[in-house]
């Protein structure tokens, strides 16, 4: 989506003014906002209220302008304004927006709804819509839009500039402009910058050029977006296997892409489970899950390094605690890391502002979750090994540094952010070193204490 | 640099003409090369050759089309050419160069080599290159260009596409116009598309976006960069403290920093001091030092568990082997997730590409050094707490993990790059499980071999 226009000031500015006008039934000054701003700006002011007052706002503006504030919501939101707007309101906005950006929603949204609006949607945009939404997930095409601005060979630069006028308020972009036959085959490609500089009167084939770097439209969508991003490209055609234009994809949209799979390296590196939203929008359940299942595999792990300690350590006299060492230690490592890791890349990503005791409490009581689980697991695999009481000793110890573990990897790098330090210098070995310290004191603590002794 | 046209067919297909026209001295075919195919494919082209040949080729060229060529190269591949380039020749490509490239090249070059470079250079871009250098690292001053395109308020339509197409050929992009008055003081904003559909007749004063979103000249880099990403614009206006405009960031300049941060981010992450080139680039002490920086630190964190565990364990009887048990798991752990950072961010960027030999050999290099230094620190911290013999097992244990932990963790995500499954899930808790049960294994057998006994 190249959407076109810088305007207004800054959203925190704004946000007062709209509270008044709502509570005013202001009428058309809500009309105004909705219309007269840049999109993306409407869409920073109505980002933090509940999805009940954006729409009441929302309402007052036309479809285009709804379908452009839209899609620069974060999915979830969008899905939860999704709920709340009537059918014919919705299948309008559905009508206006961008190929692609329409596409993700409904991809998202529940498969009843979606058929229960496809036929409010006119028939050309329907056909549209299920030919995209047949495109494999993380290809060309399913990033892609239809938008794109094409021309053929044969008319003159003069006519090219009226015919792009028309064509101008439904297109993605005019920019870059794509010179097909007519079976749509990719012949050539020239820019709006070098159509203007030309004579009226030249021919577009005498100037466009010929060999079209494109890619497939099941090229991988990782592959596409570093291709745009290596050429400086504002968008690259997708063609089928017999070179016809099928669509494009725009800068904008790969940028996201490399956005998303950078964050979705960072999040397996600190071992999670990629998220599919921002780290604030994922639920609760299933961020435990997607961390509680690395957890659990790397648990696994610990557990085989135990038993082949017990195997090398057979001859000598040490304690039952060395057996456990490397396991209970390196859960609250890892549990350490991810909250570390997710901390980090939030606050990249710009997400945390003013949600740093929310955060907190939040990776508290999922620390305590995860903890709950390992601890029992850990208790099983220390009772195959050793006695009650020690295996007692591992899971509550298994349960503190896990727990603290989480909390202490989100709460540093928020603080190094508070100080204006880099917040990725908790890096995974740092956090992993901390919660090592950490939690040889517990566990001796806890074997002191419950067992009275650290030998058998 | 939003570069105009998508040309030409993929480099492999190109490579071995261009070799046919070097051995046949074909001047014809060399200039056609360098001057009428995508300059971002002929960078492509000319990578992977030494810097010689590639000038031998880019000489044939113009310096509009050189200048072009060279920014899409990495900057230690244009460091290399720079020292090949007569000052002539160079100078006049540096003139071309567009203002935000060239900065970055002349930041990296001896400042002696630019200080003779500079009588060579017009006047005009002189006084250009002095002010851009002035502005600080990472701000948005040291990443715009000033290559931007404004008019005045009180043209018509007409007027303006007519000034367009003479500002066209020097500008960075002609698609985002800023309206200035005649202190540059930024007025508004006018997309190249809404230019073309509006009335011939109508003035832009009466078309124009007037509350434009801006950056300031010392706004930090990322910020800008998730400002154009989030709002999808093709540029950003950047203006001083009186709101003069005095450049502009583009999209594939910000997409670029959001990728750089990314890595920085991946790289502090898993415990290495972010490179500033490329992976492959970074010369092989640099690697070494940005790397064994934190392994010093995590060492001494770990030497401070030691320390713990000693004063925890002195009533019990355990084996002297427990006191450095964290310490030697935690080094290979910490040595394995460096080297899976560097290499999954890598693939990432797609660097790796028919290297993976060289940088299994490098890594096994790289981690024979850093276990060697680690070995001997760690030796000390063990001399400290107990007796040579002991100590020597713990130093050649360091060693051993630390070497083997690197190797291993540069080699399996490229293994299961190799076997088209995601890298990533080598995560840096990963590597330090598989890294922990070596460690357990050499730990002992070291002991065994070296004192007999795992008691003392």
């Amino acid at each position: 989506m190249s959407r076109g226009m810088p305007q207004s000031v800054y959203t925190s500015l704004l946000q007062p003014d709209v509270r008044l006008m709502l509570a005013e039934h202001d009428v058309a000054g809500l009309r105004e906002l909705c219309t007269a701003l840049y999109p993306g700006v409407v869409a920073d002011v109505l980002d933090g209220m509940p999805p009940e007052q954006a729409w009441e706002i929302l309402k007052h503006g036309d479809p285009p302008h709804q379908a452009e504030i839209l899609s620069f919501f974060s999915l979830p939101f969008q899905m939860s304004l999704v709920e709340l707007i009537d059918r014919p309101s919705l299948s309008r906005i559905i009508e206006e927006m961008s190929a692609d950006d329409r596409v993700d929603l409904l991809e998202r949204m529940d498969k009843d709804h979606v058929e229960a609006l496809m036929p409010l949607i006119a028939q050309a945009e329907r056909a549209e819509i299920r030919k995209l939404l047949s495109y494999p997930e993380d290809s060309a095409g399913a990033i892609m839009t239809t938008e794109y601005a094409s021309l053929p060979a044969e008319i003159t630069v003069q006519e090219a500039l009226d015919r792009l006028r028309i064509q101008a308020p439904s297109r993605e972009t005019i920019y870059y402009i794509y010179i097909t036959d007519e079976q749509r085959h990719l012949l050539g490609f020239l820019s709006l910058r070098k159509l203007i500089q030309a004579k009226p009167s030249a021919k577009l084939s005498s100037l466009m050029a010929r060999d079209v770097i494109s890619v497939k439209v099941t090229d991988d969508q990782e592959d596409v977006a570093n291709e745009i991003n290596r050429y400086d490209f504002l968008a690259i055609p997708v063609v089928d296997s017999e070179n016809r234009l099928v669509g494009i994809v725009t800068h904008d949209d790969a940028a996201d892409v490399l956005q998303e799979e950078a964050t979705e390296d960072a999040h397996l590196l600190g071992g999670v489970q990629p998220l599919e939203d921002g780290y604030l929008d994922t639920p609760f359940f299933t961020l435990a899950q997607k961390r509680g299942v690395w957890l659990v595999i790397l648990l696994g792990a610990a557990s085989l390094t135990a038993q082949v300690l017990s195997w090398l350590d057979s001859s000598g006299g040490s304690s039952w605690m060395v057996l456990f060492l490397p396991m209970v230690l390196a859960s609250g490592g890892n549990a350490g890391s991810q909250s570390a890791t997710l901390v980090i890349r939030a606050l990249a990503l710009d997400e945390t502002e003013g949600h740093v005791h929310w955060i907190a409490w939040r990776e508290a009581r999922i620390g305590a979750c995860l903890g709950a689980v390992l601890a029992i697991l850990s208790l099983l695999v220390a009772l195959w090994m050793v006695g009650l009481e020690e295996s007692l000793v591992v899971g509550s110890t298994v349960f503190l540094v896990v727990t603290m573990g989480t909390v202490v990897g989100a709460m540093l790098p928020l603080g190094l952010n508070r100080l204006g330090l880099d917040p990725a210098i908790m890096s995974n070995p740092m956090i992993a070193a901390l919660s090592d310290m950490m939690g040889v004191v517990i566990y001796y603590s806890a074997a002191s204490w419950m067992v009275g002794s650290v030998m058998t």
